[in-house]
Order: structure tokens, then sequence, then C-alpha cells
């Protein structure tokens, strides 16, 4: 027998899109010789549908959609993922639901039984777990064991459920497992994900094809990396990360003992390819492709600039250079040396004009108080005007180029450089952004070397350096890291060794900043606990 | 036996406010000769905690705040909320718990089992849902039947859950139910609340004592209206709306048959109310005090500064008049009016300065392009740098005057108009904002009357109205309240009889600019159906 893997890039809602990408799958699988193909996890509507959901208009498309795929499985049988109607009376209305389709209609499904709702995830909120008894699905003399995402994690020591939908299919004498799924990356995800997966072949000694969604939705960087194991555990065979793919395999040959493929570690290479991935799929998504930013000559909006020019094309993406009065002669230089290298197109619009405007408007109101950040602000936000004139004049977006750093202390002005469409770098870490940069440098000076050296300042006031208003980058982001990403409290964070008063400051400016965070743009996730849609603090709380 | 309700406003995260509270309710209800007093849900934390609940550190603070609760209580009983910690190996580390507490102790406890995670609610995220056999407290002779919220919703035709609590306690032969709740308010809210009470009471034939929380946490305002009913399902009194309140009752009273009291309906005199209480809250729980707002001479920033000085005092409101070349000559005297009715101060400070530096700064890269939304857009996004000069160098937070129908069409500028703080009538369509002006107006013409007369116009270009490019609100709102609070697709709402080709129109705007309001602030929650936490849509997604 053989089973195909197609690892797709889906819309979420758009089913002719998807519907049409699916039977492609099908028909490419079918002239490989495939007898079942497997698709992921609510390929049928794209993943995350989230409160489409709630619309009866779009899980009837989904319906309909299955419906139609399965007139196309004549001779080789698709597993492909939807919502599913909930047929009781009580209980949230929808499932989560793999079906097995065959011989032009449903010869089989299965519904998730563990549903993530924790982080980026709200499956409950939209669907009834599993109650009923498992099946497995008996076709062409094999046995499927088909499960969906989650539902092989509950392995080990994963605490978060009490019932183990693996286990209780195990007791069927399954030939194999399917796992569909819609796994998000971060970089401790491709670790994580091949483990638990590797440690369900090894203990329930099956082969086990695991089929990811990829495709950036918004904020979410679906990798892919859809995977092939032996029943030993060991990794056959890896799809492609972050693009498309589809691979057949010998299910007898999967059987074999085998000393595996390598697996695609993740580090500075793999957030970079998440990026760029993710740039590109929130503008082909969104319609648009050309994309503006303001270049300052320091590291972030650098960066930026670097992994724009790569996902959308340097002839797509505009450079703004907005001096102030505060601009350092190396800020124009060093942004102007990196357009050029890039071959990007960039103009300068000084902002000092617009700037005494606004200090003659403000003046009989100001009067002799001194320069302060109201200033500093007003200054951020006419660049903000200015980027977004534009934009609107000629239909760029503009690209946000806040770091986490930045965005977890407050370090940014509102409605000045904390504006654009989708933050690139917003969940990396000052000191990961020189790290990225470097990564970009690796093999000739892309990014001005100026611009890696010199110390990090915003420019709004004479002599201005970041260090002057936080901790060095090094201190903040471990600080960060263990508040953020760990949520050790400030006890914990104290007892590892560092100074009470700065943990204190810190996470007292993590705090003090969710009203601020609350309006920014989607922020691309690469790390385990990103600010958005997996962080939800209280504004008006006041715990710390 | 004498129960007494205690219905008070926490401060999220705040345990020394919080059990100062707590402790000050019990030592009232001792005095009122109280043997049980009864406080709302995760009282010792406030409602909603959200992520703040994945701190080791918060929960055992919340541990530690019961026991020292438990102290004070010798010659009365008190039940509060707070998480628990989940003993088990297996499933969410935490429960949503109701501790009894009494003999200066751990009396009982109850864990929560319907847990709402739909529209603003989030609680599978947190909690394990209770899978233990329940149990009755037993204390003084009574037996309580101690349930938290959603635990007594599972009635009738109410679908989302397949468990029912009361159900199981009814078996134990209860004498009393107890509900201790953090319902936030809607307009349908206390209506359905009261419902869902009355026929748990009457279908069990059991008294039931019924503390909600009160205050604004942020978005969410919760009304109070803690409630007593009698075996019949007759309400015997309700406490305060929107604000604190404590009773005590003689439990053989409420056994009682009753004709019962008045329920306070909802209409737009509690919108009225809940909008006022949310500014006071969210101002007085960030440390705030004063407000500023822009004042145009239409109708939602003259609604949303009645509501600030009424929350804040006037002297605590300041308005700026901004106008532009645009401006007509009624929209400075219509707003001077207004602002000298209220008794607020204000200032008018001209943008066109402004304007025309921005766009000489433009002309070199705009040429001949004619005027267009871009340039209208700049006019908004200078008042916005205007007002927040202003917040930024005295103190002031803006306050954000968008209304539903904008915000749900895309008719705002993002880092113009729809900035600010928080948004005051965000959930309210324009036909209710008039609604609301009408009734501040109820007593003599606060909002000048030309105001509520004359065509809504953004005044951005020459004669322009909003009805150029929307169609009439009062037909908008209608497919908008279709859409969004009713969830009804396009197929749906065309069968109501409307335009179909004015519904696709509407919800292709509604989901086109789900990136706008990604970044808009939080926004006072009246409807059952608000922007903001409780709907959550794809911005990537292509449905509809």
């Amino acid at each position: 027998m053989k089973i195909a893997l197609a690892q797709q890039n889906y819309i979420v809602g758009n089913f002719e899109h998807n519907t049409s990408l699916i039977r492609d799958g099908i028909a490419r699988a079918r002239k490989s010789g495939a007898d079942l193909v497997v698709f992921s996890e609510l390929s049928v509507c794209g993943y995350p549908p989230r409160d489409f959901l709630e619309f009866t208009d779009f899980y009837e498309s989904c319906a309909e959609a299955v419906r139609k795929i399965a007139t196309d499985c004549k001779g080789i049988a698709a597993i492909v993922g939807a919502p599913s109607k909930n047929p009781g009376e009580k209980g949230k209305p929808l499932y989560n639901t793999a079906f097995f389709l065959a011989d032009g209609q449903l010869f089989g499904m299965a519904h998730k039984t563990l549903l993530p709702t924790y982080d980026v995830f709200d499956e409950y909120r939209y669907f009834e777990p599993n109650r009923m008894p498992y099946q497995v699905i008996d076709y062409l003399g094999k046995r499927f064991a088909m499960t969906i995402c989650e539902d092989l994690w509950n392995i080990d020591n994963y605490p978060l459920y009490v019932r183990n939908p693996m286990e209780e299919l195990s007791r069927l004498q399954p030939d194999v497992i399917i796992n569909i799924a819609a796994s998000p990356f971060h970089y401790n995800q491709p670790e994580t994900r091949l483990d638990i997966l590797s440690r369900n072949a090894r203990h329930y000694n099956l082969p086990l094809f695991y089929v990811n969604q990829v495709g950036g939705q918004t904020e979410l960087l679906f990798d892919g990396g859809s995977m092939v194991l032996t029943p030993d555990g060991i990794l056959k065979d890896e799809l492609q990360r972050f693009d498309e793919d589809l691979r057949t395999y010998e299910l007898e040959e999967i059987q074999m003992p085998d000393t595996g493929c390598q697996h695609l570690a993740s580090d500075i290479q793999t957030i970079h390819s998440a990026l760029v991935m993710g740039i590109r799929d929130y503008f082909s998504k969104m319609g648009f492709s050309k994309a503006i930013l303001g270049l300052s000559g320091g590291i972030d909006s650098a960066v930026t600039l670097v992994l724009a020019a790569e996902a959308l094309g340097s002839e797509q993406v505009k450079a703004l250079l907005l001096p102030s009065r505060f601009s350092s002669e190396h800020s124009i230089t060093d942004a102007r040396t990196l357009a050029e290298n890039l071959q990007c197109s960039y103009d300068i619009i000084p902002i000092d004009g617009s700037f005494t405007a606004i200090e003659n408007a403000m003046a009989p109101h100001f009067g002799q108080l001194s320069f302060n950040v109201t200033e500093e602000n007003i200054q951020a936000r006419l660049r903000a005007v200015i980027l977004m004139a534009m934009a609107n004049k000629f239909g760029y977006i503009l690209l946000n180029t806040s770091n986490k750093s930045e965005a977890a202390v407050g370090y940014g002005t509102l409605y000045g450089d904390m504006c654009g469409g989708i933050s690139v770098l917003g969940d990396l870490y000052k000191t990961q952004v020189y790290e990225l940069a470097r990564y970009i440098n690796r093999s000739g000076e892309m990014i001005p070397i100026n611009t890696l050296d010199k110390p990090p300042s915003a420019e709004l006031r004479p002599d201005q350096k970041d260090a002057d208003s936080l901790p060095d980058y090094a201190l903040l982001d471990q600080i960060l890291f263990h508040y953020i990403e760990e949520r050790k409290g400030p006890n914990e964070i104290t007892a590892m060794g560092f100074d009470p008063a700065v943990v204190k400051r810190v996470l007292g400016m993590v705090n003090e900043n969710e009203w601020k965070r609350h309006q920014t743009p989607p922020i691309l996730r690469v790390s385990p606990k990103a600010f958005g849609v997996g962080r939800r603090m209280p504004i008006v709380g006041k715990y710390l």
C-alpha cells in the first residue's frame, strides 16, 4: 500500500481555493500510485477558522466542499479535515473531524478528543470533544488509527488531559497511525513535535504518518515539516519546511527498521525562513504586494527591510528616511547604504518642517514647559503620519519594526513607531535581532557593520541612548524571557540571581504597558510565548 | 438563619485591596447579624484574572489570601471564590473554586463544572472542570448547594453542556441554592440571568441566593444586580446595579411565597449607567483622573464628552476643538456650546498649519496627484498627534469616540480618530448613539439640538457626508446587527428582505476591516457581541 502526504497552504474560509488545492493534491497523489492521500487538520476551511465557525453558512460550506472532494476519491482514498455538526442535543455545536473518503463517498470519520485551549489555541471555544468509543478505519486490509493533532499529545508526562485517545485506539489493533495536524511554528516546536510523535510510534510500535499545514495565517506561521516515522520511532522522512510538498511512501518500507534521516533543527536560520514566509503570506493573502517602512539606520528597521525584500522582492519594498534635528549623520548614511546594498528604492523626507508646525500649534498651550517625552512622541508620530500618507497614496502596507524587548517594556511610541500592518520582529528580543542581523551578513556585509556596532538609540533628543532608560539588553532580555516565556514570578527570577530592584522594575514595566500592546499590529510568532492572541493579560489588573 | 450578599468591586490581582474589601464585608455582615456572607466568583483575585493564572506566585497568593480571610470567619461563615490547585496528575492545573470558610478555617469547597469558553470567556484555558461527585455543605442545620455561575445554566434548552451539576446536587436534598458569579453586563443579560435563576429556583423548589461581581474590568462591565429568589422563582430582592452593595436576609422569609420586587429592565438608561461606570473604573483602576478628547461638533464626541464628565467630573475633562479648512462654522459653535453647557474646559487648536507642513513635505513625492482619502487621513492623524501631545504633556488619557457602525465598516482613520485609551461608544451603533443623546437631553438641551439634527459628516473634504460613502445608518445598523450580534450569513440576511448587493457590500466591508479593528483600544461592552476579545476573526481569512 502506498500513502501520500499532502502538505498545503490554505486560505482560511476560501473554499474555492482550498478545494481546488485538495483536488489537485488527490490528482497528483493518484499519479504517484498512492492508495491513500492525507491532508492536514481542517484543510477544507484552513486553520484557524476562529469565529467563522459560528456561522451556519460557514460549516455548511465545509460540508459541501467535503462532498465535492469525495467525488474525486475514486481509485484512491483521502483523509481531509473539516468541522462537522454535533448531532447531539447537548454540548458545543461542532466537532473537529477527520473524514476518510473512498469510493466517491464518506467511508469513515473520527472526531478530535483533546482540544488545545491554551496559548494561541481556542478549540474548546468551538468544538465538543469526542466522547464516543474509538474506531479504526479498515481499508484495503489495513487498519488505520486516524487521529487529529493534539490527540497524540497525552503521552508520558504531558499533563493537560485526562483521556488518552491513542491508548484506546491501540486496543483495536491498528496497523498504522495517521495524524493530521495544524501545528504552528515556534523555535522549540519542531523538536517537541518530533519527540512526541517518536514516542507514540515507539510506544505503540506502529508506523506513523503525520501531515502538518504549511503557510502563514496572519501571526501564526505553520512550518509544515510533515513526517513519516518507523515503528521504532525513527524519523524516516520529513517534508519541506515553510513550503508546500507532496510525497508518497510504500507502507511496507516504513514498517522496516531504518537508520532515519536528518531532522532540520531549529536555529536562527529557521526563524529567518519563518519570518520571510510570514511576510510573504500576509501580503499575498491580504491581496497586497508592496511594503513601506521607516529606515532609521538602526538594527530593527535594517533587519525588517532585508526580510521584506527577500519575501516580496526588492522592487516591491520602499524605505523612507525621516531625519529630524536629532538624527545623527551616520543614521542617514547607514540607512542609505543598506537600501543601496539591497537595491530598494528610498526617499528622504525630513520631518523638521512638520515638527516645527506642531510645536507652533502647541506653543500657546505648552508655554515655557520644557522639552520632554511629549516632543519625542511628536516626532515618532509625525513619522507615522508621513509613512501612512505614502502608504495610502501609493498602496503600500507599512511594516512595523518594533522588537520584543521594546514592546515588552513599552519603549516605543503608540501611533508612532508602533504602527504597521504586521510586526515582523515583535517576537524577537533585541539580542535575537542582532543574531539575525549577523546571520543575514553571514556571507558579506549586507547590513552596514556600523548598524550592528553602534549603541542603540531612538534619536529623539540630543545624544539619547536606549541604555539611558533601560537596563543593558543582554540583562533585560534574560529577565523578560523568564517572565514572558517561562512565566516565572518576581521571587523565582530573583532567586536565579538577578538584582531584585531590576527585576521589580522590569516586570512592572511589562505589566504597565499592556494597554499599549493591546493596540499593536499582529506579531509574526516564532517563540513559545508571543505578545498577541497567545498571551491574554488584564489591562486594568494590578498584579506586581 | 441570616444570609448576607456582598456585591463588591475588585481589582484583578490586587490581593491587598481585595482581601481588605472582603474582610470589611465580613465585618459588616457580622454586624447585621448574618450567619453566612457570600462573595462573588474569584472574588479573592478579581474576575477575569486571565493569564495571571499561569503564574505559580499568583495562585499561591490567592491561597494565602483565602487563609487570611478564613481567620476572620469566627461567629460567621463566608463563601469566597479563588482558583485552587488541581491535585491530580492529569488535566489543567487549576480549579475555579468556591471556598466555604467557617470557624476560622476551610469548612468545604466546590469546583466549577461548566466552564464558559465562548464570547469573552476563556475558562477552559485555565481550569479543569470538576469531575468529582458533588457534595452539599451542611452548616448550622442547613444544606447548601454551592454552585459557581455557569453551573446553573444547563437548564431546559440551554445546549452547551452535557453535565448538569444542579441536577446532581438536587439528589442530595439541599435546602438552599447558592450561586457565586462574575457575569458581565450586556443589554440582554439581566433578563436572561433572572430567567435562568428563576427556572432553577422553581425547578428545584429551593430559595436561591445569587451574588455577582460589580465594576468595570477594562472592557467588561459587571453590573452587580445580585438577587434573592423564592422557591417559586419569584425575585424577592435585587441589589444595586453598577454599584457596591451588601444586604442581609432571613432565610425563612425567602422560603415563603412572595409577590416579588421590581426587576430593573434593560434600556438606554442601563446602558448609560454601564458606560459611566466603565469610564470611571477604567480611570480609577489605571490610576488616571483626567480625560481629553477631540470635540468635532458631531454626535459621537458630544455623547462621549457628556459621559466622561459624568464619570470623572467636568473639571477633569478637557475638550479640544481641532478645526481644519473643511470644518463648518456650526461644528465650532456646536462643540463650544456643549463644552460650555457642561462647564468643561476646552481649547481651539487649528490644524491647518500642520496640515500645510505635511502637504509641503509630501509635495515632491505626491506631485500632481489629486486630493483623496490620503489627505483625509492626514487630517485625522494630525488631530491625533495634537491630542496625544496634550495628553502626554499634561497627563490626560485620550478617549476614543468611534461608534460601532464606523468600526464595523472601517469608516475611520487608523492612528487618527481610532486612537484612544478606551473606546466609550464602540459597542453602540450610530442609531443607538442618537438614542443615548436623546436620553441625555431628556430634561433639557445639554447636547445642542443641531448636533442631533444635522447629517453626520467627517468634514475631511468639502461638503462630505457619511451618506456619500455608506448606506443610511438605519439600514446599515440593521444589517450589521444581523451579521455581528446574530451571526447570520449573507443568504440568511438577504432572505429577510434586504437588498443582496447592499448585504454583500456591508459584510465585505466588515470582513476587510478586521486588520483595522485589531489595533483599536478596548471597547466598553454593552451588547451580546462587541468587537474585541469576544469576537475573534481571522485577519487574512477570506470568508465572504
